[in-house]
């Protein structure tokens, strides 16, 4: 996976904290090691702290390709009002990720599984390149990439096989409110599958062969800090997929599931620390639950049930 | 089922309409004729067409407790923007619905299932004082109620099984924006089942005992006019459990189910006329489709196969 490792500054209406550490890669990868080895491509600068690097390394990722660079790593301060949902953006500061063009080693390119997060989708393109043949690919975007570089993030859907976006994006991308039109648009472009996040509304999966599920997201009473919960959906999403190695329909299916589980837990407490804390029970039980409050009666839920998570 | 019998205004951003039927007994009635006898409790003006009394009579609606008074039906105004979510209220003229008092005919006094649509609350308790002994109470509401009169909206949940109201409304009542707390709150008050209403975003069961289900809306490509989705849905969900005459827990979900299937005929058209257009086949066919979108794998839906519908 690629993508940005960062310090945030989170407020919500009743808390604040600073200098935690987030991005997207960070997010991903503290879920996805839940599911499979992760591999984190990034970029930080000389005020990481050490301490941080060893907690991905703790979990199993490979941080070999995170680089550390001199200046001041992407620090991004945000503010939540009283619905806990969409962030407003404070200040933004790149740091040294303004100017970086990854570079993969040799050892990385013939991974099977790839997770694009949303940097610039030139630089996805560039690292596509990169790869050689992997299984799966799968990206997300952000809606600066889809004002500015609408035709590179439309080539790095054509390039992918899953698309993972939320539902603000897809109405902005496909100039259009009906998530149903929007969906065939992006599907058009070539990918098998295309996943629509739509937070505490939970999220669609739209098949190209025509398939369409969709999953509640998991019921929380509370909400600490919503930063990551897209990232964490994207690595329970795709670790589930490398851990079982398919994009079969019903894999897809429990991918999503997977997704919203590991959200479910990002957004319980500030930073990576609650998707940190979940154990493959955890995971399981809310697995499980996400899919009883679906069901109906005789329906039996044998056919869900998810293979054990790595840890 | 007790309610408001309207002529609408009704504006979007792509068209408009006038004089059409509508109000809360109006959907709920057609909508319920699909599963079950509707015993029509409302009052109309003089202005009140004779043809939109036959349109409910003809489906079987029995309509001799809708009472005709010298003065102005009730009439609403209303306009929705893109979103085409929640109405912008333009003008209300209640009308004769105004100092209305509704006494129940005798033979209207046993019936076994009882619907009370967003009227007052006051008028609401005196009609539950009017009949003996239903086997099922299920009650709406609206903002303007939960504000002003918010202790009498209490008292008819404390003597409904089933509360039916939207999300805004639940928030509301609760002094929460939390679902969950709100949902507790709700049901301590003595009601066996809340349903959240959250239109597109689909409906969520809470039951006493501590049984939850979220279904989703059904994914519309086309929605031409939102009006009446909530007492459609109503329709559908008091419909199905008279039809049944249980409120056993699988039957609840499967009358959300019902709901959410009523609804989605209403919203593609203005007026009843989305609704009056459903056959069994259709509600059949949604009510299928809207499973198949929840469901994983080798997970059998035989347990959710629905009663045939009445008509």
């Amino acid at each position: 996976m690629v993508g940005s490792v960062a310090y945030d500054d989170v407020q919500t209406p009743f808390d604040r904290r600073r200098d935690l550490l987030g991005g997207a890669a960070s997010y991903f990868a503290v879920a996805a090691s839940l599911y499979a080895r992760v591999r984190l491509v990034g970029v930080v600068g000389d005020d990481f702290r050490a301490e941080d690097v060893e907690r991905l390394r703790g979990r199993g990722v490979d941080v070999a390709a995170l680089e550390r660079r001199a200046g001041r790593s992407f620090h991004w301060s945000g503010r939540y009002d009283y619905d806990m949902s969409s962030a407003e953006t404070l200040s933004t500061d790149l740091g040294v990720f303004g100017d970086w063009h990854p570079r993969l080693p040799e050892a990385l390119r013939d991974v099977p599984f790839v997770f694009l997060a949303n940097i610039d989708p030139e630089i996805q393109l560039d690292l596509l390149e990169q790869v050689r043949g992997p299984r799966i690919v799968a990206m997300d975007s952000m809606n600066y990439w889809l004002e500015y570089k609408r035709s590179s993030v439309a080539d790095v859907m054509r390039r992918s096989h899953v698309v993972c976006i939320n539902e603000g994006e897809a109405r902005q991308f496909a100039q259009t409110f009906s998530i149903i039109r929007a969906a065939r648009e992006i599907l058009e472009l070539g990918p098998s599958a295309l996943v629509i996040k739509r937070g505490e509304h939970g999220s669609m999966l739209f098949l190209r062969d025509g398939g369409t599920f969709w999953s509640p997201a998991y019921p929380l009473e509370k909400v600490q800090d919503p930063t990551g919960a897209g990232d964490s959906f994207a690595g329970g999403l795709v670790g589930h997929l490398a851990a079982v190695g398919s994009l079969d329909a019903d894999e897809l299916r429990r991918a999503v599931v997977h997704g919203t589980v590991c959200a479910s837990f990002a957004v319980e407490t500030f930073s990576v620390d609650g998707i940190a804390s979940a154990t493959p029970d955890a995971i399981e039980g809310r697995y499980q639950a996400l899919r009883s409050l679906v069901a109906i009666g005789a329906e039996t839920l044998a056919g869900a049930a998810p293979p054990p998570p790595r840890r």
